[in-house]
C-alpha cells in the first residue's frame, strides 16, 4: 500500500503509462526504497489503485522481470529480485553525460539528383510482402540457425543463376553463385581472398570508390587507369602489372560508357595472358533504353578469369542489402569458408522472399516498369536542361540510372556542386570519383525522381547557375 | 498464327502455365524459329487461342521483356528483341552439365539436442510482423540507400544500449553501440581492427570455434587457456603474452561455468596491466534460472579495456542475423569505417522492426516466456537422464540454453556422438570444441525442444547407450 502511494501516473505525459510505471518502479528499486525480496501488489490491485488497465500492469511487470528487476513467484506474485539489488549496488562511477552530446539521426529520403538511387515507390511492397508471408508459412526453418548456407539459400542461388543466364548470358551452374550482403561485401571478400600487400589492381579512373576502398583495405595498390567512350584503356605492356582488373562495363561508373565488344575481347585476352582476375561489376546493366546491350564479359570468357558481381540494391531497393557474385569453380569453396568466418550467413527471410519473388516473375514485371519510367525521366531531364540552356553536355545517354554531365562553361565542378548543395540539391562533382584529373562535370541520378521533382530540381539548378 | 500452332500448354504439368509459355517462347527465340523483330500475337489473341487467362499472357510477356527476349512497342504490341537475338548467337561452348551434380538443399529444423538453438516457436511472429508493418508505414526511407548507418540505425542502437544497461549493467552511450550481422561479424571486425600476424589471443579451451577462426583468419596466434568452474585461468606471468583475451563469462561455452566475481576482477586487472583488450562475449546471459547472475565485465571495468558483444540470435531467432558490440570510445569511428568497407550497412527493415519491438516491451515479455520454458526443459531433461540412469554428470546447471554432460563410464566422446548421430540425434562431443584435451563429454542444447521431444530424445539416447 505504501508503494502505491509513491506512484503517480499522468495520462498527459508523452510517455506511455507502461513506460511511466516501469520508470518509477525502477527508481524505487535502484534507490533501495523497494528492497530486495519485497513483494509487489498483485496486478489486479495495482491496476485498480492506479486506475489503469490490468494489461498495462502485467506488461510492466513482465518487462521488469525481463530486465532483472523483478522475479515472478509461482503462487505469491511478483517480488523485487535479490540479484538485481546486489547488481545495482556495484559502484558505477563512469560518466555517461556524453550521451546527450550525440543526437540520433533518422533515415532520410534522397534529394535530387542523388546518383544511383532507384525509385522504391515503383516496387509493390504489397506483392513483396505477400511473398514474404508465403515463405514464412512453410514452417520455422527459416528462423533457425542455418550455417550450411553461408553464401545464400540454394533456392535463391538457383533463381539468381537463372536470371543472370537469361538476362546477361552469364553461364554458371547455380552452386557457383554466392549471395552477399550487397555487392560491397562481394568486393571485400574477393579482395580478402585474392589480393594482399604488394599486389596491384587496375581500376577505372574516374571510378567507383567503394571498390577502391576494399582493395586498399587489404593492402593492395590501386593503379588508376583512364577510361574513354569504349571503356577502360589498359596499358599496352604485357604481361599486365596487376593481378586484378576491376571494371563496370555495362555502364561505366560514373562516366556512363558501355564497353565495346572489341574492348571486351582484348580485355579478356590481356587478363588471360597475365593470369589476372577481372571483376565485372555489372552495376546498372538492367537499365538500357535506346542503346543496345553488349554481352557480359563473363559470357564471353572461356577461361573463367571473370568474376561477375551485381546487386538487387538498384533493381529492388537498397535497404534490402542483397548482392551476388558468380565465382570461377576453383574459388567457390574458399569464398564460402571465408564468408562463414566473416559473418556466418545472411538473413534468411529476405533471401527466401527474394527467391519467391524471382520465381514468380514479379521481378521481371517490376524491372519493366522501372525501365519505362527511368527512360522517360532521363529524356524529360535532358529536355528540361536544354530548355533552360544550362552549360552541360551529356555524351552518354540511353542507359542507366545516372547521367554524367560535362560542364561546358569552363567552371570547376567542386565549387559548383557545393553551391548546388546549398540550394538543397545533391549533385556530386565528377572529380569526387577521380584519382587523376577528369573533365569537370556533375553526376545526376534520375531514376528516383519523378517528373515533378525533375522539373523543380532543374529549375533550382538553373537559378544556381544563373546566380554565379 | 503459325506461332500459336507451335505452343502447347498442359494444365497437368507441374510448372505453371506462365512458366511453360515463357519456356517455349524462349526456345523458339533461341532456335531462331522466332526471328529478331518478329511480332507476337496480341495478349488477347494469344490468351483466346491457348484457352488461358489474358493476365497469364501479360505476365509472360512482361517477364520476357525483362529478360531481354521481347520488346514492347508503344502501339504495335510485342516483338522479338533484335539485341537479344544477336546476343544469343554468340558462341557459348562451356559445359554446364555439372549443374546437375549438385543437389540444392533446403533449410531444416534442428534435431535433438543440437546446442545453442532457441525455440523460435515461442516468438509471436504475428507481433513481430505488426512492428514491421508499423515501421514500413513511416515512409520509404528504410528502403532507400542509407550509408550513414554503417553500424546500425540510431534508434536501434539506443534501444540496445537501454536494454544492455538495464539487463547487464553495461554502461555506454548509445553511439558506442554498433549493430553487426550476428556476433560473428563483430568478432571478425574486431579481429581485423585489433589483431594481426605476430599477435596473440588467449581463448578458453574448450571454447567457441567461431571466435578462434576469426582471430586466425587475420593471422593472429591463438593460445588455448584452460577453464575451471570459475572460468578462464590465465597464466600467472605479467604482463600477459597476448594483446587480447576472449571470454564467455556468463555461461562459458561449452562447459557452462559462470565466471566468479573474484576471477572477473583479476581478469580486468591483468588486462589493464598488460594493455590487453578483453572481448566479453555475453552469449547466453539472458537465460539464468536458479543461479544468480554476476555483473558483466563491462560494468566492472573503469578503464574501457572490455569490448562487449552479444546477439539477438539466441533471444529472438538465428535467421535474423543481428548482433551488437559495445565499443570503447576510441574504437567507435574506426569500427564504423571498417564496417562501411566490409559490407556498407546492414538490412534496415529488420533493424527498425527490432527497435520497435524492443521499445514496446514485447522483447521483455518474450524473454520471460523463454526463460520459463527453458528452465522447465532443463529440469525435465535432467530428470529423464536420471530416470534412465545414463552415465552422464552435469556439473553446471541452472542457466543457459545448453548443458555440458561429462561421460562417467570412461568412454570417448567422439565415437559416442557418432553413434548418437546414426540414431538421428545431433549431440556434439566436447572434444570438438577443444584444442588441448578436455574431459570426455557431450553438449546438449535443450532450449529448442519441448518436453515431448526431450522425452523421445532421451529415450533414443538410452537405447544407444545400452546397445554398446
Amino acid at each position: 500500500m505504501t508503494l502505491l502511494g509513491r506512484l503517480t501516473l499522468h495520462r498527459s505525459d508523452e510517455r506511455s503509462l507502461q513506460a511511466q510505471l516501469a520508470g518509477q518502479l525502477k527508481q524505487l528499486i535502484q534507490s533501495g526504497d523497494l528492497g530486495a525480496g519485497e513483494s509487489l501488489p498483485s496486478t489486479r490491485e495495482m491496476a485498480n489503485d492506479l486506475g489503469i488497465s490490468r494489461n498495462t500492469v502485467v506488461a510492466t511487470y513482465d518487462m521488469l522481470v525481463g530486465e532483472g528487476y523483478l522475479e515472478a513467484q509461482l503462487r505469491s506474485g511478483f517480488q523485487v529480485c535479490r540479484a538485481a539489488q546486489a547488481f545495482r549496488s556495484l559502484p558505477v562511477t563512469r560518466n555517461v553525460a556524453s550521451e546527450r552530446l550525440r543526437l540520433p539521426a533518422t533515415p532520410a529520403l534522397p534529394v535530387p539528383f542523388r546518383p544511383t538511387q532507384p525509385d522504391v515507390d515503383l516496387l509493390s511492397l504489397q506483392i513483396w510482402n505477400r511473398h514474404r508471408t508465403r515463405v514464412l508459412k512453410r514452417g520455422a526453418a527459416l528462423l533457425h540457425y542455418q550455417s550450411r548456407f553461408p553464401v545464400g539459400l540454394d533456392e535463391l542461388r538457383q533463381n539468381v543463376a537463372g536470371y543472370l543466364r537469361d538476362s546477361r548470358g552469364v553461364r554458371a551452374p547455380w552452386h557457383e553463385v554466392a549471395i552477399t550482403s550487397g555487392s560491397q561485401q562481394a568486393l571485400f571478400l574477393l579482395a580478402h581472398l585474392l589480393l594482399g600487400p604488394g599486389q596491384n589492381v587496375y581500376v577505372e579512373d574516374p571510378g567507383y570508390p567503394g571498390a577502391r576502398k576494399a582493395f586498399e583495405l587489404v593492402g593492395a595498390t590501386v593503379i588508376p587507369t583512364p577510361v574513354d567512350e569504349e571503356g577502360i584503356r589498359l596499358p599496352e605492356t604485357r604481361p599486365l602489372k596487376a593481378s586484378m582488373i576491376y571494371v563496370t562495363p555495362s555502364h561505366q561508373f560514373p562516366l556512363g560508357s558501355c564497353m565495346s565488344l572489341s574492348r571486351r575481347l582484348s580485355l579478356l585476352q590481356a587478363a588471360r595472358k597475365s593470369e589476372a582476375w577481372i571483376i565485372e561489376d555489372d552495376y546498372d546493366a538492367e537499365f538500357r533504353y535506346t542503346s543496345s546491350p553488349q554481352p557480359s564479359l563473363q559470357s564471353l570468357d572461356e577461361h573463367r578469369r571473370v568474376i561477375y558481381i551485381g546487386s538487387f540494391s538498384k533493381t529492388l531497393f537498397p535497404g534490402l542489402r542483397l548482392g551476388y557474385v558468380v565465382l570461377p569453380p576453383q574459388l567457390v569453396d574458399q569464398f564460402a569458408r571465408l564468408k562463414s568466418v566473416v559473418d556466418d550467413y545472411g538473413p534468411l527471410i529476405d533471401q527466401a522472399t527474394l527467391a519467391s519473388f524471382l520465381e514468380s516473375g514479379a521481378f521481371y514485371a517490376h524491372l519493366r516498369r522501372c525501365r519505362r519510367h527511368y527512360a522517360e525521366r532521363q529524356q524529360f531531364f535532358l529536355d528540361q536542361v536544354h530548355r533552360h540552356g544550362l552549360p552541360l553536355e551529356f555524351p552518354m545517354t540511353g542507359r542507366g540510372m545516372n547521367l554524367a554531365g560535362i560542364l561546358t562553361d569552363g567552371s570547376s565542378d567542386l565549387p559548383r556542386s557545393q553551391r548546388l548543395r546549398s540550394a538543397g540539391l545533391d549533385i556530386p562533382p565528377l572529380s569526387r570519383y577521380a584519382i587523376a584529373s577528369t573533365k569537370p562535370g556533375l553526376l545526376f541520378g534520375l531514376a528516383a525522381f519523378d517528373k515533378k521533382a525533375i522539373l523543380r530540381g532543374v529549375g533550382d539548378m538553373a537559378r544556381v547557375f544563373k546566380s554565379k
